[in-house]
C-alpha cells in the first residue's frame, strides 16, 4: 500500500534537507510545520487565513474526531479536506497519544486499549485496525499508525510499550485499504537510546512512505530530545520524509531541521495565542497582557510579514487581551503560527543555498532581529 | 461645525432613499449597515474579513473606549482608524444609551451624568462637552450627540429627558471643535409622537449634517416603532443622512428604509453569531445546535454569497457549535452581517430602479427564497 507516494529530497546541507512530497491534494514542500486542527478547525483560524499564513499541511486528530462529530459522519459528508474546508492536503494521527494521555479511562491490552469518552464517559475501543478505518473514513492524505506513547524515563515501561507499538505498527500496515493515503509508522523508545535505534530500525524495515518520531517533548530534557533526533535519524531511511510529531518553538524547529526532521507539529502556536502570549522569532515570547505594552505603538515583531505585525499594535493587542475580546487570540494564533510556518520557508531556502548554518545562526544568536 | 458634509440623494422610490455621504475616510452608500465594535473591533471579525463581508461603516463606543483602553491613548495611538485599523468610515455613539443602561450606578442631573464604572466601580462624569471631547479624541468620521435614552412608554419621564437631550444637543454642537467630524443630533420622545415630533423639529433647526433617531426597538411593539419612524421622517429634513440606531434584523431594515431611514447598526448580527443562531435572508433564524442539521451538507442559505455559506455546511457549523470551537461565532457573525449588509446592497439596487416594494415584498414573503 501507499507505494505511489514519493519523496524528493532537493538537497542536504549537513543532516538538513530540503525536499517535496507529493499527496493526493497537492505538493507538501520540507521541512513544513503543520498547524494543528483537533477539531477540524484550527482554533479561531478560518481556512481562507490559513492560507494566507502559509499552512500547506494541516492535522486532525483522530481520536477527537471519532467522539464528536463522529468519523462515519465525516465520511458521510464527503470527508475531512470538503467538511472542514481545508482543500490542501491533512495529516491524521492514530489517536494513540490522545488514549495514553486519558491515564485512569483506558486499559491496555496487547490487541487495543479500552477507553472512556472524555466527553461522555462512554465506553469505546481503539485497535491498530479500527484506528486506520477511522483514519480511512476521515480520508487525510497521511495517517499514523497506531502506537503507544509512554511517560519517556521508565525503561521497563517503555520497553513493553515498544513491543506493541512494533506489532501493532504491522498491523496497521496490513490493515490499510486505500493506498491513496500514506500511512507513517512511529518510532518510539523513551529517551533511550537502545530502545530508539531498536525502533528505528524495526519501523524502517516496515517500508513506510513515511516515518515519524513519537514520545518527545513530552517531558524530556531539550539535550535528550536532541540526542535521540540524533540517534534515530542516523537509521531512518533518507529517502522518507522524517515527522517529528507534537514539536514546537522557533528554537525546536531549527533544533530539528538541523537534525534531518522535515515535518513538525505543534498546538502550542494556537495555544499561546488564546493564553495572551506572542513567539519571538529569535525565540522567546511577549505576554501582551504585560503593562509595559499598554502605548507601544508597534508591532510585536517589526520585521514579520504576518497579517497581526503588518496591521496591529502591541497596544492594541493589549487592549484586545484585556477587554477579553476574542479576536486576541485570532491575531496572537495568526502571529505564532507564521513565525514557525516562516522559520520553515527561510530554512528551506538556506539548506537550499548550503548556509542553514549562518541562518540558524544568525536567527537564534542576532538579539535584535 | 462640520459644514463640509453632503449628502447627495441619488434617488428616491416612495419614501425610500438611495444616497451618498462624504466622510474623510470615503465614500458611504446608504442605506447601509454599521457592523458594531464596541470594544474597537467587530467581535471575531478582523478588519480584512470585514471589507470581505462588504462593511463601510463601523460603529464603536465612546463609553466602552473612555474606560478602557481610554480615549487619550487611543488618541495618543494616532486616533481609533489606525488604533483598529478600520482604515474605511468610522461612527462613534456618545456613551448615552449606554450610561442610560447602567441604572443605578448613574444619576443625572440638568448639566450630564455621574456613573460609577461597570468595570471597576470608579466615579466617573459625562456632560454634553465632555463626549464631544472624548469624541474628537477617538477621531471617528461620525459622531453623536450626547443624549438621554428612556425607558419608552413613561411619558413624564419622556418629556422631562427630551429637555434635557434638547439642551445637550445644541451644547454638544457648540462644543465641537473638529469640523472634519459629521455630529449627527438624536430624536428622543419615546412612543409619543408629539414628544417625537417635538425632537424631530427641534433637532432639525440645530442644521446638523445628519440626523439620528434614537430610543427605537428598546422593547416597543413594531407598530409603534414603525408609527414613530413615520412621524420623525416627515419631519427631519430630506437633504440629509437618517441612522436609526441599534437596528436590527431583516424585516426591520426593510420597514426601515421603506420609512426613508439611511443608516442602520445593530450589535444583534455578532451576538447572534455567539449564540448559534443565524439570520435567513428573508427573516427568521435558524440555531444550528439543533440536531436536525447534524447531516445537513449545505450551507445555511444555499444562495448567500458570504464566506461562511460559500465554504461551510450546516452539519460543519453544528460540529463547531458543539465542540466549542470559536470559529463558529467568527463564522456565523460573518453570515448575519452579510445578510444585512447584503438586503441594504439590494435596496439600494431596488430602490434606483423604482422597485422597492416589489423587491421587499419578494424579499420578505416568498418562503422559498
Amino acid at each position: 500500500m501507499s507505494k505511489s507516494f514519493t519523496f524528493k529530497l532537493n538537497s542536504q546541507d549537513g543532516q538538513a534537507r530540503s525536499g517535496e512530497f507529493q499527496t493526493p491534494h497537492g505538493l507538501l514542500k520540507t521541512p513544513l510545520f503543520a498547524p494543528v486542527g483537533t477539531q477540524a478547525t484550527v482554533k479561531g483560524i478560518s481556512p481562507d487565513q490559513l492560507e494566507k499564513i502559509g499552512a500547506t499541511l494541516v492535522l486532525a486528530n483522530t481520536y477527537h474526531l471519532y467522539l464528536r462529530p463522529g468519523s462515519e459522519l465525516i465520511k458521510e459528508m464527503g470527508g475531512l479536506h470538503k467538511f472542514m474546508q481545508w482543500p490542501h492536503p491533512i495529516l491524521t494521527d492514530s489517536g494513540g497519544f490522545q488514549l495514553f494521555s486519558l491515564a485512569n479511562r483506558r486499559k491496555i491490552d496487547q490487541d487495543g486499549v479500552n477507553f472512556r469518552s472524555h466527553l461522555d464517559g462512554s465506553d469505546h475501543r481503539f485497535s491498530p485496525e479500527s484506528a486506520i478505518k477511522i483514519q480511512e473514513d476521515l480520508g487525510a492524505d497521511i495517517i499514523m499508525a497506531f502506537d503507544e506513547c509512554p511517560e519517556p524515563y521508565d525503561f521497563e515501561y517503555n520497553q513493553q510499550a515498544l513491543e506493541r507499538t512494533h506489532a501493532w505498527a504491522a498491523r496497521c500496515k496490513a490493515a490499510q485499504t486505500n493506498d491513496a493515503q500514506a500511512l507513517f509508522g512511529i518510532v518510539q523508545g523513551g529517551i533511550f537510546d537502545d530502545l530508539r535505534a531498536q525502533s528505528a530500525e524495526y519501523i524502517a524495515s516496515l517500508d513506510f512512505p513515511g516515518n515519524a518520531i513519537g514520545g518527545l517533548s513530552v517531558g524530556e530534557k531539550k539535550e535528550e530530545m536532541h540526542r535521540v533526533l540524533d540517534v534515530v535519524n542516523a537509521i531512518l531511511p533518507k529517502d522518507k520524509p522524517r515527522y517529528l510529531m507534537g514539536v514546537g518553538t522557533p528554537e525546536d524547529l531549527i533544533e530539528g531541521i538541523r537534525r534531518g526532521v522535515d515535518i513538525f507539529d505543534c498546538v502550542l502556536p494556537t495555544r499561546l495565542g488564546r493564553n495572551d502570549s506572542a513567539f519571538l522569532r529569535k525565540g522567546g515570547r511577549l505576554n501582551l497582557k504585560n503593562k509595559e505594552f499598554k502605548a507601544q505603538d508597534f508591532a510585536i515583531e517589526e520585521n514579520c510579514d504576518c497579517y497581526t505585525c503588518m496591521h496591529f499594535s502591541r497596544a492594541y493587542l493589549r487592549h484586545l487581551i484585556n477587554a477579553k475580546e476574542m479576536l486576541s487570540a485570532t491575531l496572537l494564533s495568526i502571529h505564532n503560527l507564521r513565525v514557525l510556518i516562516r522559520i520553515t520557508e527561510d530554512s528551506k531556502q538556506a539548506i537550499e543555498a548550503n548556509q542553514f548554518e549562518q541562518f540558524a545562526a544568525k536567527l537564534l544568536g542576532d538579539s535584535t532581529t
